[in-house]
């Protein structure tokens, strides 16, 4: 987490691999591309995001991220959501409230 | 205004010249620079920020904002806040809900 306000964090992450399949009951997420090439992959599509690219995962909606090589992304989503959101993971769930 | 979700909105915004003197009562800001030098100024001190760069602005704190070259800016902050914050001013004032 980089900074906070209202409510919200923003969030810094370095990414590769494929995350697991989840939503998050109540939270819209959006994603920014700051490196690399990062997907969000829907059930029904993938849409594939370059820097300067992003998107908003609107809540209730089930998502993977995925990037195939290093992405670097920038998340901005309510303060303390779980990043896996519905699921817990063993290796994916992040702590919460991690600042740099 | 590029999306907006869990009540806030991302703004972004092509920037030159000396903003007015405000501040916001309720809403913090992010600001996240992507091209250019923009300056956030408050009365007692001056952040100079380049691409990759932001910078949370309190709510409650007087700020103004400053380019002297044309600078685009990301702006995160609650859905429906007026960008002069305090003062309305027939220049500087913008539409809300403008979407692109």
């Amino acid at each position: 987490m980089i900074a906070r306000l209202n409510g919200q964090e923003i969030k810094v992450v370095k990414v590769q691999g494929e995350f697991p399949w989840h939503f998050h009951e109540k939270e819209d997420e959006f994603f920014l591309v700051w490196e690399g090439v990062f997907r969000v992959e829907f059930r029904d599509r993938i849409v594939e995001l370059r820097p300067g690219e992003g998107l908003v995962v609107p809540h209730g909606v089930e998502h993977r991220t995925c990037a195939d090589a290093e992405a670097w992304v920038m998340i901005f989503e309510p303060a303390e959501v779980l990043n896996t959101g519905n699921v817990t993971d063993a290796n994916y769930t992040a702590p919460q409230g991690v600042v740099i």
